[in-house]
């Protein structure tokens, strides 16, 4: 089944792609954005039909080796349609 | 308002990061991860309350700057607690 995987920066951290996206989209005349953040989007197919297990293959992953724990968050989520 | 922007490379265009990755997770021992597919997870802060509004805002700002449509999807989403 499909798990997804949401990394994003911590808020103390500076986030100069997401300043830059922001700049540029305001030069568009994007007035009515008043902050841009990026971070990374995940898909792991994971060989189970068990949501949990699935989830906690995830958790793993994400220690292990996805996501810098100390400077970001990640989130696990389970698609309606995995 | 928050808005979430997923953006992913399309199913036919290879994923070289989304193969790195899977492949240092093999070596770490994870078995049951069969795919890995690495995009952009987006969060745009939209100075509006109409979640419509909000939606349009992030559909031109994907056509425009943030997604290259030739390569890649890109969905939209406004988290529940937006």
């Amino acid at each position: 089944m499909q798990v997804e995987i949401i990394i994003t920066l911590r808020e103390s951290i500076l986030d100069p792609k997401g300043k830059a996206s922001h700049h540029a989209l305001e030069n568009l005349g994007f007035e009515d954005i008043k902050g841009v953040r990026i971070g990374k989007f995940i898909q792991l197919e994971v060989d189970t039909t068990d949501p949990q297990k699935a989830r906690e293959v995830a958790r793993e992953a994400s220690e292990k080796l996805l996501a810098n724990t100390v400077m970001e968050n990640y989130e696990i989520r389970i698609p309606d349609n995995a």
